[in-house]
């Protein structure tokens, strides 16, 4: 299989072998790439080290310093994504973000998890789920997202959970392991309409 | 309005343009002022640039890399600061540390909210207040600390904890989100004077 | 006292000055090794300077950057170990992993504790206890270990897990404090025999 065949077969959902000399050469294709990224002083050079190194990415990405990922093939990021400092993704799975996602410091997005049997493990066993986060969530900071996950649209996760399943749509949810605390309502409108520094 | 009076407008507690091109430019000196703080090879030349870029140090920071912040303007830390590696801090309200304050690694303050409304949020609306940590303080590794909150004196946060709301002077509070343990009282004492690899 | 017999008065678990000059050099050196460790572009440089960092390492480490530790004396790895990345290991007391062992990204291993008392903590007083973490065992992403806890061979510390006290073999454990989920049994297996993409 060429690597587009594996990625095919991983998001099947099928025990694959983490410890194929493939997948290890993309990987540290990655890490040399976000070492560029996140050594680059400027953010217009993160933007386009980030649109050569992911799947596919929407208009201006705002990604800070150290931005982190498995192979970055499989992430797709829609317009306007900010990503704040130190965000990790694993994406033996394809990890799909909507437009106008705001990421806090510290999120992490990981779509493998090793084989629980031990013997299988140290073979390299390895076993990928989807993420999907829907357009204008905003993961707060150190929020750690888990493998097979759907964030709804409009949702907060607030800082420090950790998501071990799906979350709908406008809801705030929070907690280790994240539970939906209540939905978001006309009530959370503050009346800004933007540019309010005049 | 000019940078401070931004900075003033912000620590209202109003919502405010997180897109504000000034607040942006700031935030890219941050950026480059820490990438600078983290290459520095030598801690006297991380406790340097630490007192360039933020809002006012005492004496003795001790910074270790990665350290991250959002303006660095709006910190201020006592003496004999101490914050281990991977600390992050967003001070969009002012961040106000006390003397003798020990950080673990991977500790977070974050004085930002992002609207809840999505259409606000989308727009670049965000709220910011302040966060305070008496003198004396250690917080343990992996803590967050949220927008708001002031922890009093001679605390001790444990580690991967999510500080949600105030935590009173004197005591051991832990978990997520974090809650009082107990008081710290004479029985802690160890009879430790200093100095003892004699 | 020499450096090593201020680590065998620090692994006896006595209250010990974490401002004793000597251990801030070694400390210095660290941050400075971890620096080239974490800059370097192959996996191949990363592994050779980790096997000079730490105590002693096996075959084949495997070690992403950022990679932190606080001595690196102190650290023992067995063969083949993996950590994602963004590792940081605060080494005062004895860290040693077995074989075949992997850590998801944020993986935080701490064995010091700073003491509770203000005054004394003040004066620089710590405590640290050893961790050990046992053959095959794989700690997902952002767990966090403190001082004192053993994890037995084959177990599965899930993502986000902050882990205060000990656990046993062959188990899943999770949340904050960490708890054994369930054993780990043959219902695991799932058939994977390695090299799979054929």
């Amino acid at each position: 299989m060429n690597l587009a065949e594996k990625y095919a077969y991983m998001a099947t959902g099928k025990p694959y072998d983490d410890l194929d000399p493939i997948l290890i050469d993309r990987r540290n294709r990655a890490t040399e790439l976000t070492n560029a990224l996140n050594a680059a002083p400027k953010a217009e050079q993160r933007a386009q080290l980030f649109q050569e190194l992911i799947g596919s990415a929407g208009n201006d990405p705002d990604v800070n310093p150290n931005f982190r990922c498995e192979f970055g093939d499989n992430i797709h990021v829609g317009d306007h994504f900010y990503a704040n400092y130190d965000c990790v993704m694993l994406d033996g799975a394809p990890i799909t973000i909507g437009d106008n996602v705001l990421f806090g410091p510290k999120v992490g997005l990981y779509t493998s998890n090793h084989l629980f049997d031990a013997t299988e493990r140290k073979l390299g066993g390895c076993i990928a789920k989807p993420i999907t986060v829907g357009n204008r969530c905003w993961l707060a900071a150190n929020v750690t997202v888990l493998p097979g996950v759907t964030i709804g649209d409009d949702t907060i996760i607030g800082a420090g959970s950790v998501v071990t399943h799906d979350i709908p749509a406008n809801v705030i949810a929070a907690g280790n392991p994240c539970q939906v605390l209540r939905p978001i309502t006309a009530a959370d409108k503050t009346g800004f309409v933007g540019n309010d520094f005049v």
